[in-house]
C-alpha cells in the first residue's frame, strides 16, 4: 500500500498518567478515545505499521512507572502510551524483512496500532498450530525467562530439590514443569488455595503451598524441604527470600528473576540472613532472558515440542479488549490472575 | 618417644568463657595457668603431640563465639580453649604420616603444646625459607581463601575494575595483589589513613580511600570508580556491601567471603538494593576455600613462586607471646591490626 494510500482510522490508546508509588492500580493508567492514525508505514523509515492482537501484562512494567532511571530499561513517560510485549499483525511495511500479513511479537504500544521498529527482541512468528496469544506467553518473555532462568543459571541435575514462588505465574508454571521434566523435586508457592489447586493437579508440581496460610514461611520450607533446597527460582523477594536463605541447601543456587527489582533504591528493609550464602556456599545470579537471545531458536523448538507432546501445559488468563488492560495489569500485584495475564485486542 | 616417657610440662592455655553478642573483647576469654600435658600421643590414638608456634587471628572465629548452629562451622564449647589455625611442631606421633619434628599446618589449639588429629586441612609444611608464620597466612587459610576467591569465584579478566574492602586485612592484601599481576585495575578501603598508604605504596594498588572519612560510601565509589566495579571481593558486608551494589557494571561479580557471615540470624537491618543483581545481571556468590583443597598445591607453588620473585608482599601484625592473644584478637573487630594478626607462641 502507498504511503498516500493509508486509511485513517480510530485508534483507541492506554496512557500512562504519571510516575507511581507502591503498586500500580487501574486509575494510574486511562484510556483515551479520538486519536487517529493513518495505517502506512512512512517511507525511508524501516518501520512497520501493525495491528495489535495479544498484549502482555507483566510485572517488570512497574519498574517502568516510577522515576527510576538505573534499571535495564527506562521509565514510562507520562501521558505516552503504555509499552509492553505483543503479538501483532503487520499492516504495512517500509521493511524489507516484514510483509503486510506477518505475525510478530514483541514491543508494540498499548493500542489498536502501532508504528514500531525492529528490535533485537521482535520476531517473526511461525505460529504452527500454537495459540498467538502463546507468543507473548509461554513462547515469549516469560516462557524464555523461565528457560534460561531454569537451564542456564540454576544448572539443574537430577533429583534435585526446586522450589519456585509465584509459581502459577506466567514464569513460575513453566519453571515448575521443565524442572519435572529434568527429573527434579518440585513444590510451589502461590497466593489462593485455587492456585496451589492447580499447581498440584494442574501442573504437575510434586506439592504446593499458599503462603498467605503460612505465618512462619521459614517453619513451612523446613516442612516441605526437610532436606533443603538446592534451587530456588526468585520471582518475589522480601520475606519469602529470606526464608529460602535459612533453607538452602550446600551449593544451591539461586536465579534471581522478579520483583525483588521492583523495590528499587528507597526498599527500607533490605534482605536478612544473607550470611547463608557463604556458610552453605550458595551462588545467586540475577539474570535478563535479554542476555541470552542466541538461545531462543532453541527454546522455541525445545517448548514447542514439549508441548506438542503434551508434556507440559501452560495456563492462561484472557481478559478480553484493550479498555480492559489497566484493571488486568493492575491485578498482577494483588495475585487476581490466575496463570499468564494476556489482554486480547483482537483476533486477526 | 614411648609413652610412658613423656615428660609432663606446663601448658597454657587461652580458654574461651562464654558466649557472646556483638564483637569480641578481650575478656571474653581469659588466659589459664597451671594445667599440665603429658608430652605423647597415645598408642592406638591416631594422634600427634605438637609444640604450636604461631597461631592465628581469623575473623570467622567470632561466628564460633556465638550459640549458632547453623553455619559450616560448630561453636566453641564455654569453658574449653580457643581453636584456630596454626603452625606447630610435632613433638610426638602415634600417626605413621607424621613424625617429631615435622612442622605442620592446621587447626590446633590456643595452648602452649596440643594433642591433635590428622584432618583433610592439616598440612605438613615444607618451609622452602619462606617465614613459617606464612603457612597460616600467606600460604595458608587467608591466602588460599583469596587465591581460590579471586581466580575460581571472580573469574577476573585482564583489565576489569576490581575493589577491594578491608584491603590490607589476611585476606585483602593478597586479593588486590593477584588482581594487580591479573592486569586488572584495583582499588582498596581500609580504616586508617596508614593502611590507605600501605596499600597505595607498599602492596601496588592503583588507589585506595579509607570508608571512615566517607560520609557518603556511594559516592565514594562513584569517584573511585566512574566506570562502575567488576568484581567486588566482599570482607565486610553492611553498608559498604549496599553501596558496592549501587555501582556494579553489567555481568558483575561479587565474591562474598567476609563478615556478612557475622550477621547471623538476629541480623536486624537486611541488606538493601539487592535490585541491583537483575538490572545489573550480577553473580554474587558465598564461598569456602575448604570446597577447593584439590587446588591447595598449585595454588602453594603459586603464591611461592610470586613471593620469591618479588611479584608479591605480606604484611603480618606479629604479637608477642601466647597472653598476647585475646587482646590481639578482639583487636581485628576493631581494625587495629596491620596485616595478619598473628600471635607467636614460640619460634621453634
Amino acid at each position: 500500500m502507498a504511503e498516500t494510500d493509508g486509511i485513517t482510522v480510530e485508534n483507541k490508546q492506554i496512557i500512562f498518567k504519571g510516575y507511581i508509588e507502591g503498586a500500580p492500580k487501574e486509575t494510574d493508567m486511562e484510556l483515551k478515545l479520538g486519536n487517529k492514525i493513518k495505517l502506512v508505514a512512512p517511507k525511508g523509515s524501516g518501520a512497520f505499521l501493525v495491528k495489535n492482537l495479544y498484549l502482555s501484562c507483566d510485572p517488570y512494567m512497574r519498574g517502568r512507572m516510577r522515576d527510576f532511571h538505573g534499571s535495564y530499561i527506562p521509565p514510562f513517560t507520562p501521558g505516552s502510551v503504555i509499552e509492553g510485549f505483543g503479538v501483532s499483525k503487520v499492516v504495512d511495511s517500509d521493511n524489507p524483512n516484514f510483509k503486510p500479513g506477518d505475525i510478530i511479537s514483541g514491543f508494540t504500544g498499548w493500542e489498536e496500532y502501532s508504528l514500531i521498529h525492529e528490535t533485537p527482541q521482535l520476531r517473526k512468528v511461525h505460529p504452527d498450530n500454537m495459540p498467538l496469544s502463546y507468543y507473548i506467553g509461554l513462547l515469549g518473555m516469560p516462557g524464555f525467562t523461565a528457560y534460561v532462568g531454569f537451564y542456564e543459571v540454576c544448572a539443574p541435575k537430577k533429583n534435585e530439590y526446586v522450589f519456585v514462588s509465584a509459581a502459577s505465574g506466567a514464569v513460575g508454571q513453566l519453571v515448575g514443569q521443565l524442572a519435572k521434566l529434568h527429573g527434579c523435586y518440585v513444590v510451589g508457592s502461590a497466593g489462593s488455595s485455587q492456585k496451589v489447586d492447580i499447581l498440584k493437579n494442574k501442573l504437575g508440581f510434586d506439592d504446593a503451598f499458599n503462603y498467605k496460610e503460612e505465618p512462619d514461611l521459614d517453619a513451612a520450607l523446613k516442612r516441605y524441604f526437610p532436606q533443603g533446597i538446592d534451587i530456588y527460582f526468585e520471582n518475589v523477594g522480601g520475606a519469602m527470600l529470606e526464608a529460602v536463605l535459612l533453607n538452602m541447601r550446600v551449593h544451591g543456587r539461586i536465579a534471581v528473576c522478579g520483583m525483588v527489582s521492583q523495590h528499587g533504591t528507597s526498599d527500607p528493609q533490605g534482605i536478612r540472613n544473607m550470611f547463608s550464602l557463604i556458610s552453605k556456599r550458595v551462588r545467586m545470579e540475577g539474570f535478563l532472558q535479554s542476555d541470552y537471545l542466541h538461545l531462543f531458536p532453541r527454546f522455541v523448538e525445545d517448548v514447542t515440542s514439549f508441548y506438542k507432546q503434551g508434556k507440559i501445559t501452560y495456563l492462561e488468563d484472557m481478559n478480553e479488549g484493550l479498555e480492559s488492560g489497566p484493571a488486568a495489569f493492575a491485578g498482577l500485584f494483588s495475585g487476581k490472575n490466575v496463570g499468564k495475564q494476556v489482554i486480547c485486542v483482537a483476533r486477526e
